[in-house]
């Protein structure tokens, strides 16, 4: 009998929505358990114990524990290599490398540029703060250059790391889903080619299944 | 006959020092092919048309082209498995997931919070700027408590993943060792398994080669 993986972190949490989203590609069952973000349970010992950094999510699958979204996504992609959709192209090592390549990219460029903003705009009010409109255009500057070689990109082929959809694309899912609720929104729709890669990628069902309950900062 | 694998950068770059670390522990010849960054190569149309984010380094392996060190280590790892220290644990899914969750923290904690120690001590003086201690009081906080987590993770285990030296490891090397020579070096001494473990994996073979190109803003 397998154990059921559990999920220890919180619908609305971009790198909850992340792992989940992965775990519902693969078609993987799973529990998502939920973690009090308010009353911070995540900073409190039992969390701490699975994860040391204080951060959801945390997965377990039987004696393993892991953190980071990016790892636990990379860990499901490959343990359930054969189920659902192929997130890393395990059978070809060239597109297996591009993959690699492109979920740097979001790592690396992507990410340090669109979470500060989405910060702004959802979490500041929350703390009750007014975003930082400084923070949000030099960041927006930075990620304007990131979707324009994004955009050059994807006018030769249709996902980031070929015409295949992979991990690298998914990463992007849930920052991205957030920021198009924000007046920048334009910065993506503005380009076609991303805006096509966009509406394409967000309306799997896999994320469908995800987004329903990324509801941050609505009444 | 195999290609010759062809690193586009330069010696002094943490990135491409990273590469060629992972490169020399899988005893793989290359050909490092030098980037001249004072003249701007690397922002110059032959270059872009390589990497478009316009960073060093780039791997070209016969018809496959690479950017984001990170992607390009786990490239060379997977690629030559079976050769030299085994990086990614490829024999063990647990210890594979293992080595991805501290190749995680190493990118997205660890990085974040050296990276503009590092910036500020040895590019802003090439600038004609001096370092701004804001951004290091800041940045050493935010190291501190990362450095914290590792002072307990590997008060039970040797290396980041486990028992074994990884690409996790690794992936920490070219920073710490420029980190190093600045007056901040002491958070990583006064931590007694912090220090016991950067004296170990800054002392093997593979580093070694690499870090005598290290001279960046030595004269």
């Amino acid at each position: 009998m397998t154990t059921l993986i559990k999920l220890y972190g919180a619908p609305v949490s971009t790198c909850t929505a992340r792992v989940m989203t992965c775990l519902h590609e693969k078609a993987v069952d799973f529990a998502l358990v939920p973690v009090d973000l308010f009353s911070c349970e995540h900073k409190q010992p039992p969390f701490l114990a699975k994860n040391p950094f204080g951060q959801i999510p945390v997965l377990e699958d039987g004696d393993l524990t892991l953190f980071e979204s990016r790892a636990m996504t990379a860990y499901v992609a490959e343990k359930f290599k054969e189920a659902g959709t192929d997130l890393i192209r395990h059978h070809d090592l060239k597109e297996a490398a591009l993959v690699k390549v492109w979920i740097e990219v979001e790592s690396q460029q992507f990410h340090p540029a669109i979470a500060p903003i989405v910060y702004e705009y959802f979490v500041a009010p929350i703390q009750g703060k007014s975003p930082d409109q400084g923070v949000i255009d030099a960041n927006l500057e930075k990620l304007s250059k990131v979707l324009d070689v994004y955009e050059a990109k994807l006018s030769s082929a249709k996902y980031l790391a070929g015409d295949f959809y992979s991990l690298a694309d998914l990463h992007h899912l849930p920052y991205t889903y957030y920021f198009m609720k924000t007046p920048c929104a334009s910065i993506i729709s503005e380009r076609a080619h991303v805006k096509a890669w966009w509406e394409d990628i967000s309306s799997r069902p896999a994320f469908n299944k995800v987004s329903e309950g990324m509801n941050f900062g609505e009444k």
